[in-house]
């Protein structure tokens, strides 16, 4: 019953897959995702591990590794394989003929809803970033940055070429993808630690940012290599422009604008006021960093940054806590259950030359970037060891990379698994050691953060 | 740059239409879609009218009718007349041979957003409503349903039949259309006027509960009507017996569960414990009822039912907000939207005759509901008048027996053109004579109820 989709344009009613049938696909898969994330994020918390970590897992257990229950098309997987279709076709009377479309378009709602997620925890931890603290860090978090960047590139590069004879473009490639620095994983894990406003949380926050930049850079730079052969100038030129014009241009005309934003919001007299007027702002940097390609999680953490100077601060705070509790999981679960484990069975012998190579991979993966952090000179009083292990996880970013090289026939399997296994240690074994290396006893931020 | 929507289980890409353009359009979608909520709501609530009117003409503004920025395909329109997707292939290089599936996935993720917009709204008016005090109105709320039901739609079939000698089958399809009342609509204008837990805010509500399961069962009834030429007794009694099990059950289950719930979430340590746990019991309601053939709101509207009489509403409440405000209004913006006025434009020809049956259903749809209020007896205290204005706007609820019927191919193209007008003059005069007929000044709910 086609109830809340009115036909109001005109009165035929043709849709290809039943809209009904689409939203209990929809509510199904959203339910499965809250259900992982609760219990992965409290078993997780008990056993004294940060939650984020237990959304993966749960994510994993739902996804394509295990239970199937969400999975996603450009697995190459089809809608028969996923439980929660074979659930409405047993539940809902949805016809095996529109089944396809349904998952398809269940599929592409949840990814929009988990690459939200990601959008507004960039909001959230912008709003609770410092611009004048990121500012005063900002030499250190480049150094650690630059350094994230260079070791792990060389170290990879070189010892794929030197100790496997890989051939110099899969090389690169490798090395590219250890560049990588997931900020959506660590920015989350320091604020269940509550390390987000410490010094070494904002030199890794800004530092995790330029490596976003710098990794848009390298991967643009490696897949032209690979496409063409040469590297093309122009464009990495233009990527350095418009990222550095987006970051100051955003920074300088958002705080022209963000006193008139709050006297428009002063002035208000309607409900979401403060919340709506966030949204537009940081959705509206969020697409122009998106369109002029860059990342929209870049856009958003700067619409956070500016808002976050604003006498609104607090208020706008705590009205996208919740918004971000109900968005943010969806894209750690939805990133677990991509993860696809197989290519870590070395009972499959065609895994085991993967397997190799990616043991070398996760090592350069973690020195690197631990490396990275000891760059910090002359501030006895920073945890280097915690800046360097906070840029471990390579996350969704570092697949990028595995993704971008596999499709232009750059990558052999075995060189594109191994890539694949070293996001998925260095992701998951990060959140632990985060939580290791932040010595300080910090029992009660969990439950201070908890209830918002 | 396909960034965050990586290639997670095999490593090859090969999506059809790029996922960076689909978040584009939706983040744009948004933009525009809050950006006319606000103006309009704003709007409206500066000279007196409640702020959902001043939403859907933000959506008629920005919809088919107007500035066709944000239009759907079910309208038989395609992605070309999209405003959103032009600009998109300007400033977001588009390809126009991708511009059809961006257009279709961005409307299917737009649509889904509307349609979770009103569960939120629906949970939310159920936590703000009293299970007791429905209860209580019950016998009150179940005449006013009934004869809001009877009166409309004898009115409207004898009326069209007898003065405009309309065949027997259109004349009872405008007569169902005449029984609908839009839940949605009436629920946000009573939040709006702080009338929500008043006694005819409950009545209202309560009866609009009811009419809506009463909507389902007409329209399944005149569905097949039109379709078989018989009614199918079998149906009938489903829909009967599982919308009054469905409702019952739920709340006496979801009694005996719901102290457990909230003994489980007392034991939760992790961010958004609260939230996730309603949304997972609203979702699942919303699910249950949506695959037995009622309609989501009812279950979402029981679960917030359920979840207010634990001790956790309040603190439930205060978390759900922010999420109603991110949700609820692009469910009415997406309604003006969807509005196609052109129907309404008095120098085509054609519409001549639809106005002028509309305007006859016009006058027995506000006069059928009026009555209804007034078969309330034996409570001089009760503001009659009000409960029945309560009733009279049928937004997308009497759009979809439009559409069902002209589908059917029961209705000629004047009697659906009148039907989508009665429905559009009831659904936008409603909000301002609500809160004519609730005489009391209540010049401080607005600024009680803005910041939460």
């Amino acid at each position: 019953m086609a109830w809340f989709y009115p036909v109001f344009a005109t009165a035929t009613s043709t849709e290809t897959a039943s809209p009904t049938l689409i939203l209990a696909g929809v509510l199904l898969t959203l339910i499965v995702i809250y259900f992982a994330s609760k219990v992965g994020g409290e078993l997780c918390s008990r056993i004294g591990l940060p939650a984020v970590l237990g959304e993966l897992v749960g994510g994993v257990v739902i996804g394509v590794s295990a239970l199937k229950l969400v999975i996603f098309p450009e697995g190459g997987l089809s809608g028969d394989e996923s439980l929660i279709i074979q659930f409405l076709e047993t539940t809902a009377n949805l016809e095996p003929s529109s089944a396809e479309k349904v998952f398809d378009t269940v599929s592409e709602v949840i990814s929009i809803f988990s690459e939200l997620g990601v959008i507004i925890l960039l909001f959230e931890i912008g709003l609770e970033s410092d611009l004048k603290e990121l500012i005063r860090v900002g030499p250190s978090a480049s150094v650690v940055a630059v350094a994230g960047v260079v070791v792990p590139f060389a170290l990879g590069t070189f010892g794929l070429d030197y100790f496997f004879h890989l051939p110099l473009i899969p090389s690169i490639f490798a090395g590219a993808a250890l560049t990588a620095t997931s900020i959506g994983i660590t920015a989350k894990v320091l604020a269940e630690l509550g390390q987000l406003s410490s010094k070494e949380g904002q030199i890794i926050i800004g530092a995790a940012v330029l490596d976003d930049i710098l990794g848009i850079i390298v991967l643009a730079v490696v897949a032209s290599l690979a496409k063409t052969g040469e590297i093309q100038i122009s464009q990495i030129v233009y990527l350095i422009i418009s990222a550095g014009a987006f970051l100051i241009g955003a920074i300088l005309i958002g705080r022209l604008i963000s006193p008139w934003l709050v006297g428009l919001v002063n002035q208000m007299k309607t409900r979401g006021d403060i919340l709506i007027t966030g949204l537009i702002f940081a959705f509206t940097l969020a697409y122009i960093a998106n369109v002029i390609q860059l990342e929209a999680i870049l856009g958003a953490f700067a619409a956070g940054l500016i808002l976050a100077e604003t006498e609104k601060r607090k208020e706008l705070e705590e009205q996208i806590i919740p918004v971000a509790d109900m968005f943010v999981p969806i894209f750690f679960v939805c990133v677990g259950a991509k993860t696809d484990l197989s290519v870590l069975n070395p009972a499959v012998p065609s895994n085991r030359e993967g397997l190799i190579i990616a043991s070398f991979l996760i090592v350069v993966a973690i020195i690197g970037k631990v490396v990275a952090g000891f760059t910090i000179w002359a501030q006895p009083e920073v945890n280097r060891l915690a800046v360097g292990v906070g840029m471990i996880p390579r996350g969704e970013v570092g697949l990028v990379f595995a993704g971008v090289g596999a499709a232009s026939g750059a990558l052999s399997p075995a060189t594109d698994a191994a890539i694949i296994v070293m996001v998925i240690v260095t992701t998951f074994v990060a959140p632990p050691l985060l939580k290791l290396v932040f010595k300080e006893p910090v029992p009660t931020t969990e439950t201070e953060t908890k209830v918002n």
